[in-house]
């Protein structure tokens, strides 16, 4: 609704923020690696907040940007069947979508790397489930992985009942799913009335992967449930959760009011995935996060260096010498990830989507001299 | 960080943009007087937004700018030795307060009225806690309404054991508590062993109603927990908890995470309360949609209107002739709250911040038509 | 399998001990109608533990006993296709059924003067769901009283979802369901997508009462579910659950083992309901505690004694004058239900299946002083 | 109050049954070795019920025979101070002092063997509280295991928080906690802020193990609750929860009511373990349930056989040839726990208080061929 003046000088005046803060940055202040969401959003939400403010709209997500952003998000699934709910963030998004599938005595499988198993003070237990544990390298799950699962719990009703298969695609480790590997788990969760649920909140980052071959599309056709994660691609807040088995959608509405995270203002939800899914922004931002990390991963393949794991999103795990990574921190911030001896230690960097050029320079600068 | 010209380009952008909603709606569209949740956020928040975007800042509420609005939200209420968590919503911050602070046997205890008796989806009943309901006829709580509550949960172990009271100022009614009463219900709830804990969702509107005596420093001293609503005061979202009473202070933050309530990008809430709190905008904005509340209140009482509470806030309710209604209803939209007799109803209308003059003037010219 | 003599010596035995205990009491202590489950158990089923203990039997309900009296019931509400189990008791019962039917979002509805609602501790609150409250004069819900909930209960998904209807019978003030009003409240429940749920703690009261005209069988086809207590009837532990809708039967028995309920000597139970239900040993009980009940009524009655509810069963609710409770409270042992003016007061008598023409007569003897 | 000649008769009696089905298992039918819970219960108890039948007590554990059940326990430990509550078996126990003690965020850390871990249908989980998995090989937990765990969950608020230790002794595999072991665990636990639980389902089997060096005494004073299990130990039901740290004790009953654990007929929890109790009893059983497992074992060994765990109470874990288990498997029933190679197996032999010498014997007598 704002004319083209309007949008313009608007446009002129966040790109100026974004020059000055990056300029800023990187004469006064660490730059972080640490993850990818410590800046506030995309430009184009700002702008798109800013553009919508005084509108009056319906509240609880009835408002007409979230219904246009779900409409946007059916066309890229070419799903018009699926059911799409915005919530605020990750975890949120795994404690709605676990509790509303399961029956109180059945539970979820996830990998041992799974953020629902080691990072959300038990938000899934609190929701009355108990979470299988499937030790993996990679953070991925196959279907030889469960199979052992559900021969060990037989003994009914003594046990619990696997349900539901939780995986990541990036997986906290930064690897990702194939099409064929999630063909395959599908398929076998479907034999096994096992439903199969994908935490997409660095989906964006799998997705535009260098080495990916999945699209949105197959990941509508492979899954029963899963999100778009926006926190960590450039969003202030938001996951799109879709539904594509009908058997899960009935009612799901009330699982998001009772667990306090049906917002009033839905419309900041819809808004931001709105813009996110205009133009493929969302593909574009992520793709950006990659192809940082990318560089950095490939300066330092250049220099020998080895990784924890082999990834290609937004994630890498480089190990290092202890001197060096003292050197790196005095530049920037991040995780020292893990200890490999006594000399070596691996630490993870995540890049974002407004991870800039001169931050991922000077970093392979230093790691150079 | 951004210079005087560009906050003040920035400004005036923003009041462009509120001018030319305002023409827009009263020519174009019905305004609503149906919450106070229906436009985005004061044009401030908007701005600090833009401003520090690109400003990387630690996750999960970690950030300078929570930081600082905590700072002056204990300035405000005089007690640096209260915690204050912020959180998205009404419910959330509802079912997180109660479910930290109750044993599992323990129950709340809320005015039949209460938000969280009915409007929650069973939020609190999901953490495990039943609430007793009193019946009142204006929405708050008396010490004499909970002895006999007490007196009827007597028979150990075989009930729920009454540990919380709930209330809510204002109240769903519109109505609020004077000092005194506050004063006498926190008295009788330590003197009982009751925990006393105020949703504030529209405290605001409480504290700058025409005939309050209370401050937000008396607030915190006779309660043990309350928050600060943002969302229904010109926030995009954000409630502010303050624990006074330090028994319930620890490990708090715990429960948010595990409830999915923790914000990876928890600036949009430091931001927005850093706004809301500087220069008392916060009960700016509350005065204001109570001021435009009482100027059709009073243009009905002259008219000879009854209603169904007698309330000095932002919420009235006059009972109408259904014809009068039909009428409004092509205007202006609202909720029909109650039916009276056959040819009367009771509606509810919702002033906010952003309520203008011209949608107030033209109602009570309808009105007097 | 125990031969013929020792099954008389053994009687002989436990008769004895009866008359001794009778004998006993009268002359030595208060005689109590404070409840129906002061005693220990009926004889045959001491008997019948006795006959049965050391055989080996499979656990967790899998014995012999507990499939046998699994089929004897069967026979008896003439529905092959029910499921059954026994659990030790009536919270027990219902926490189970209730939490493995409903969703986390739908709630029950209950009578005011339910069980669940007021004395099991917020049991089914602790799994999560809500209980709506309909108040009722005589512990019975019909469907007039269940219209105005759901009309209540449209603001989706804001609101709780009514699904499951809880009542008792007898109901907790002695009242009972006939045949056409449990057709009507079944009926109802189906035509609006509810399930019906019955509290049979005292089912057997209700089953022979002199004005009773329902049959357990009528009680199977006008229930989703419901339970045949065995604690309050001459059983030492024990609630058999008959689960008559085939939607509800799946995977139950998970969760009477999440809950704790399902016992390793399941045979406890099995051996119990098949001697209650053997020659309809349950409904003699039941017939015998009416009666005790109905001659201490009729005998108040000729002296124009009034009652706070017209009961038919083992509960019996008299208002006598305060010095009259006095003198009784000398001699019994009983609850004083409520105050009714400065100078009168309902008490509580309840009789049981071991309640004996001495202590009723010797009540009546002192009423007639 | 039965007099001496009924009581002898009734002995005789109970006597005859035992020689009966002695008599008829081994020539008959398969005895098993699969549970401690095959039978009924030790003839005292069915004698006490026969005695006290009809006697009048007070419900919900108020009754005499709880009372003085409770002092005979409170003696034996030598800790007047500490709290004692009857429940009827072990995941109901298990639920209700887990549930009791932890806040919402909190955790247990269980042996990976842990019963609440693998065979209680996710019971705890249910509560709302996730366990913490240690991996062990002889299903005891060392404060060296326990290190690690506190360790890794330092991500505050993003890990639940450590807070119970849960173990058993005897334990799920048969081994055993010595003085030593178990006062280094819990001086660990008192230096970390943790609490130590003994699940005790098999306690008596533990404490009178021939290596054992523990005392009722020292595990009162080791821990901070434990509970002393009747139902593997000649009780129908019943686990008597004590409750020594006095932090712990506060409201307790509550917690039993609301889980649906606190029965009617409190009396027949408290008559079993007065039986248990009076003469040591309980030790007399379990030692007897040893003994039998050693003579089995003992002659296992003699003929070189190896086992899963060296075990010293009633469950033993002998390595056989798969065609030496079918014979046996002829004549008795057990469980095969785990293939070993192609050729063998380990099979769990459970002996009982029950368990006969020829019963033992005969099993021997089979494996010698």
């Amino acid at each position: 609704m704002l004319d083209d003046f309007q949008y313009k000088s608007n446009k002129i005046l966040l790109k100026f923020c974004s020059c000055y803060f990056n300029f800023f940055y990187f004469y006064c202040m660490k730059f972080s690696f640490k993850n990818d969401y410590s800046e506030g959003c995309h430009p184009n939400i700002l702008h798109a907040l800013l553009q919508t403010n005084l509108d009056q709209q319906a509240g609880y997500g009835e408002d007409d940007y979230s219904l246009q952003a779900k409409e946007l998000i059916k066309e890229k699934i070419k799903n018009p069947n699926s059911d799409i709910y915005f919530v605020s963030g990750g975890t949120q998004a795994n404690l709605i979508v676990i509790s509303s599938i399961l029956r109180p005595y059945q539970c979820v499988i996830s990998a041992s790397t799974g953020h629902i198993l080691n990072y959300e003070t038990g938000a899934i237990e609190a929701t009355g489930h108990k979470i299988l544990n499937i030790n993996t390298e990679d953070g991925k799950i196959r279907p030889s992985d469960i199979i052992p699962v559900l021969e060990g719990h037989q003994n009914i009703p003594h046990q619990v009942m696997p349900k539901l298969v939780y995986i990541s695609n990036s997986t906290e480790l930064g690897t990702i799913y194939n099409t064929k590997e999630l063909e395959d788990l599908f398929t076998f969760c479907k034999a096994n009335g096992l439903y199969l649920f994908m935490d997409g909140a660095r989906l964006g980052h799998g997705l535009t992967s260098e080495i990916n071959d999945l699209t949105l599309e197959k990941v509508a056709e492979l899954t029963d449930i899963f999100y778009i994660g926006g926190t960590k691609n450039g969003a202030l807040i938001g996951e799109a959760i879709v539904i594509n088995n009908q058997d899960l959608q009935q009612d799901f509405a009330f699982n998001i009011k009772q667990k306090g995270a049906l917002m009033a203002k839905g419309r900041l939800l819809g808004i931001q995935f709105l813009e996110l899914m205009k133009n493929d922004l969302y593909f574009d931002l992520a793709k950006h996060a990659n192809n940082q990390a990318m560089k950095i991963k490939n300066a330092m393949k250049d220099k020998g260096v080895k990784f924890l794991t082999d990834t290609y999103t937004n994630q890498i795990f480089p190990i290092l010498t202890n001197s060096l990574i003292a050197i790196l921190a005095e530049k920037f911030d991040f995780f020292v990830w893990e200890k490999i001896n006594e000399d070596h230690s691996a630490i993870r960097l995540i890049t974002s989507w407004n991870t800039s050029d001169e931050a991922v320079n000077r970093f392979i600068e230093i790691l150079n001299k």
